[in-house]
């Protein structure tokens, strides 16, 4: 039931789905890139499957507009704000993590906020993005209340991740791009396609205590009766106040730098019950490493801390130990050959935004069959 | 056998003990402001009872000066490399982040990295100095080799904190100051003390799994065949690996800036099995507020969202939500009351160093009785 995907074809076919949706070209192209960023580095939740329901869906239900209309309100030598007045996200978050760059080549820092913004993809993009011009990346997002707080079973935060990204001296910069939650719930609807029970810790119930029956999880957060746990765990025990304090943390520089929206602002429903524009808050920073000794020592050094890393003694049993980042990059090295997976659901989304579109020049390989 | 001891006349003892083996009045003064901060927050494992251990036998061992001749080694206008010449690692840390406060002012944002320092106390009173000048505050600072990496059982990062402080509209900042690890050594004396197990999943033995007799893992922390787990836990199921990840964050951001040393070079321990200096590295950061949507409502907002967070749901059997620093400032809200409580030990020690130091003039109650 699996096909597997040029990339180039699927490039294009992806960016001509936002033009006909509205998207000027140039931010297609911005859009496309990283949309399949996340495709090639195995974050499957938030690639080519996201195309239709979080884009495309939202721009046709007004609340999104495809022409992102990004203004600067405040600027600084090293900071800025930024509206990006309910456009594409990821177009005001590309923007914005260039301009951070460009303040920290001159100042040797930059930050930049961004308000009234939707869903910007993976952090990563942009992290990754300040790392390849020789920047230590930083960055950030609120989102649709999901965490509850230690000692509460309310979701209130969004599942906001803490990102960070620096050069080093191999193929690969160091890349960690996590949700300050422990899962997702692309991880609970994984769980349970394979029938498997969710780990108890990471999702909890309305009684306090773990919920694992995946089916029930899915219902119950949908239901708003069941919310994920910090990154540390339900309780203070296993240090679930310091995933409730990142994912704070992540909250506060995503809204208060902006006057921005927060918490339970963020659900993306009316009063009345209708869809309404999420005005989501981001961050983005860059600090040059010339600044400090050099982006050379810079990236010896940590690839040499990466490098020790990976050679301390394995757990019995485990075979290599990873750093943040190498997964992602072998798991390009290995989809640069097979292609682009797409099961099932996502074909069929393929082929109705291209008979929606009217894009008749794109004929997908599993069509053939 | 708890003694409590009058604030006033303890920080008049600490002053004075500092100066007694070296330390210059002004940077004697930092020194007791950074030891006492913990113990009026609640952090005990960083407060009174480590003046004799960790400083002044330091001190004494050779292995760092009491004089601190820091000096500033690249500066540029956000950022600046200090080199702390193993001097004490709070005075380098104070006027570092003063640094990056003063240049946040000035352009925004400031950044400086430590090299060649020593143990800096708790990285929240730093984090804590950029919040009272009306700036976001972060800071980490590497440390001897704890935490295994995800799929090993080798200890190899430190406990590297990564702390975030901000201003609020309450009486007390947000102040998140914790360890990337689960729990400290400290912890597990704690646990130990009360005849408890240690919570599974915190530590691991060279099996690959959980230890949980607080005696053992107290023996095997010292022999090298126990590493703390990182935040998530032992394995990728809870999210060790973000754990993992922030605290390999740490030590890149404290050592590569710097060019300094990182993982096993900082044992402390020489290759003939004696003390050597630890040349530990830190880094600062202020983000000054006003230069986003200004200090007012940077605070607003983010008082708006802590509160939003208290009035969560609680689980059933919790009587309270609380938001990172709360809890310390509610501490110090008692402790201010009813003195600073000492144990037995360090009772001694207080005693073993006001003879040692010749300081007649203190007389504890404790010696009254």
């Amino acid at each position: 039931m699996v096909a597997y995907l040029d990339w180039d074809k699927t490039y294009d076919f992806v960016r001509e789905v936002f033009k006909a949706y509205g998207v000027p070209e140039e931010d297609a192209i911005i859009c496309t890139d990283v949309l399949l960023d996340a495709d090639k580095r195995g974050m499957d939740t938030h690639g080519l499957n996201r195309l239709k329901p979080i884009y495309i869906d939202r721009i046709k239900d007004n609340i999104q507009s495809p022409v992102t209309e990004w203004e600067i309100i405040k600027e600084t030598p090293t900071t800025a704000v930024i509206d990006a007045n309910d456009g594409m996200g990821q177009v005001a978050s590309y923007h914005s993590m260039r301009i951070a760059i460009e303040k920290a080549k001159e100042y040797g820092m930059g930050m930049v906020a961004v308000r009234n913004s939707t869903h910007y993809g993976t952090a990563g993009f942009y992290t990754e993005m300040a790392a390849k011009a020789g920047c230590i990346g930083v960055s950030g997002t609120n989102a649709r209340p999901s965490i509850a707080p230690t000692f509460s079973v309310q979701n209130k935060l969004g599942t906001n991740p803490l990102a960070f990204a620096f050069p080093t001296d191999e193929e690969f910069p160091f890349s960690l791009d996590c949700a300050t939650s422990i899962i997702q719930r692309g991880q609970v609807e994984l769980y349970d396609r394979e029938g498997k029970d969710t780990p108890a810790g990471t999702v909890i119930g309305q009684d306090g205590s773990a919920m694992t029956d995946s089916p029930a999880i899915l219902q119950a957060l949908l239901d708003g009766t069941a919310a994920l746990a910090p990154l540390g765990g339900i309780g203070e025990e296993l240090g679930g106040y310091k995933g409730y304090g990142y994912a704070t943390v992540v909250e506060v520089l995503s809204a208060a730098l902006q006057q921005g929206n927060f918490l339970s602002m963020l659900t993306g429903i009316g009063e009345d019950g209708g869809k309404i524009k999420y005005h989501l808050g981001h961050f983005f920073m860059a600090i040059d490493t010339e600044a400090f000794m050099g982006l050379e020592n810079f990236k010896k050094t940590t690839g040499e801390i990466l490098r020790e890393l990976r050679a301390a003694k394995t757990a019995p049993g485990e075979e290599r130990i990873y750093t943040a980042g190498e997964k992602e990059y072998l798991t390009w090295m290995e989809r640069k050959e097979t292609g682009l997976a797409v099961n099932k659901s996502v074909q069929e989304e393929l082929v109705a935004m291209r008979d929606d579109a009217g894009l008749d020049q794109f004929v997908f390989p599993f069509e053939k069959e």
